[in-house]
C-alpha cells in the first residue's frame, strides 16, 4: 500500500526562535513528526498556517492534513479550512486546548479527529485510521445532503416551468411534462436546464 | 454542572467466569469504570449487550453510552444502535479492534468516538468532550438532511396536487395554489396534508 502523504501545519511563530513558546511548539512538532515517520507515513511538507497555505496545499494535494497547535488551534484551523474548502481533505488536530467551545468550532469546521494531549506515537496509526473512516463517512453524508438539496432546487424549477406551460399553452400536467422532456432531448439539455430557460423567458416577457 | 450519566455496555460473556477472555474483559471493564469515576462521571449502569438492552436504555435515559469491547465490537455495537435508533445518544467505543472495516462500520452506525488502545484514564475527559461535540454536530447535520428530505417530499405532493387541480378544474397555477391554501386554512391542515388528500381522492376516483 502506498503510504499516506501528509502535510503538517503549525501555528505561525511570530516572535521567532527567541520566544519560549517557539521552543515548546518546536519540541511538540518534532515528537509528532518522529511518530508519523516511525508509523510509516510520508510527511510531504511541514507548513506554517499563513496566507500561502491554500496555494501550497493545492500544489501538494496531500491525503491528510495534520494540525499541530498547542493552544491557538482555532486560528490555525481557520487557515486550513479555507485551504480545503474546494477540495475537502481529512484534517486531524493535535492540541492541548480542551475547551468545549473550541471542540464545537472544530467539529463545525469539519475536523475529522480532535486529539487532546494525545501525542503517544504508538497510538498514531489507529487515530489516523479512525480519522480517515470518519472523513469517508462525512463525505457520504455531505454528498447525500447536497444531492437532496439539488433535487429540491431542480424540482422547484421543473414544477414552476410545468406550471407556466400548463397555464400559457393550456396543457395538462402530463402534456407539459412531455413537452419539457422533448425540449430537453431536442436541445440536449438537462430537464432542469430547459425548465430554467422557460422560466427566464417568461420572466423576460412578463 | 450535573455530571454526565453514563451507561457502560459490555459484550455478553457466554462462557462465564471460567473463560479466560472473561477475565481480560473484566479487567478492562474495571479500569474503564475506575477512570470514569475518577474523572467525575456518573455510571448509572453497566449492562451486557443482550436483547434487554433497548428496554434498559429507554428506562435509564443516559447522556452517553460507552461500549467497552476488546474485539467483538461490531456485535455489541449492533445492539447499541438498535437500542438508540429512536432516541439517538452519543456512543463512545473503546476497543482493541484496529481493522479499517470495523472503523467504517462504526462510523456508518453513528459512533461519536472510536478509541483504539485508549484506556488512559487521564485522557477520558477530553475524549468524551470531543465525542459530545461530535454528537452535537452530527445531530445538526442529520436534522438538516431530514428537513431537506421532508421539504422535497412535501413539494412533490404539493406540486402533484396543484397539477391535478389545474387539470380537472381548469385553474391557473396561481389559482390552484390559492385553492390549496384556502382548503388548508378552512380544514386547519398543513398544505401538504391537504395536497395528499387531493391526490388520494384523485387516485380513488381514477
Amino acid at each position: 500500500m502506498q503510504s499516506l502523504r501528509i502535510v503538517v501545519v503549525n501555528p505561525v511563530a511570530i516572535e521567532g526562535e527567541d520566544d519560549p513558546a517557539f521552543a515548546v511548539q518546536a519540541a511538540r512538532g518534532k515528537d509528532l513528526r518522529i511518530g508519523l515517520l516511525e508509523a510509516g507515513y510520508n510527511i510531504v511538507a511541514s507548513l506554517p498556517a499563513d496566507l500561502y497555505l491554500p496555494e501550497r496545499i493545492a500544489q501538494l494535494q496531500p491525503d491528510m492534513i495534520i494540525v499541530d497547535a498547542e493552544s491557538n488551534a482555532r486560528d490555525v484551523l481557520e487557515h486550513v479550512v479555507v485551504a480545503t474548502r474546494d477540495a475537502r481533505r481529512p484534517i486531524v488536530l493535535f492540541t492541548e486546548d480542551a475547551k468545549t467551545s473550541s471542540m464545537d468550532a472544530a467539529m463545525a469546521a469539519g475536523v475529522s479527529a480532535y486529539i487532546v494531549a494525545g501525542l503517544q506515537t504508538a497510538r498514531i496509526k489507529p487515530v489516523l485510521d479512525v480519522a480517515l473512516a470518519r472523513f469517508r463517512q462525512e463525505q457520504k453524508s455531505l454528498a447525500e445532503l447536497s444531492d437532496t438539496k439539488l433535487k429540491l432546487a431542480e424540482r422547484k424549477v421543473l414544477e414552476r416551468a410545468k406550471g407556466l406551460l400548463m397555464e400559457h399553452h393550456k396543457l395538462s400536467e402530463q402534456e407539459a411534462y412531455q413537452k419539457l422532456r422533448r425540449l430537453a432531448m431536442d436541445k440536449n439539455l438537462k430537464l432542469s436546464e430547459v425548465a430554467q430557460r422557460i422560466i427566464d423567458a417568461a420572466d423576460l416577457l412578463g
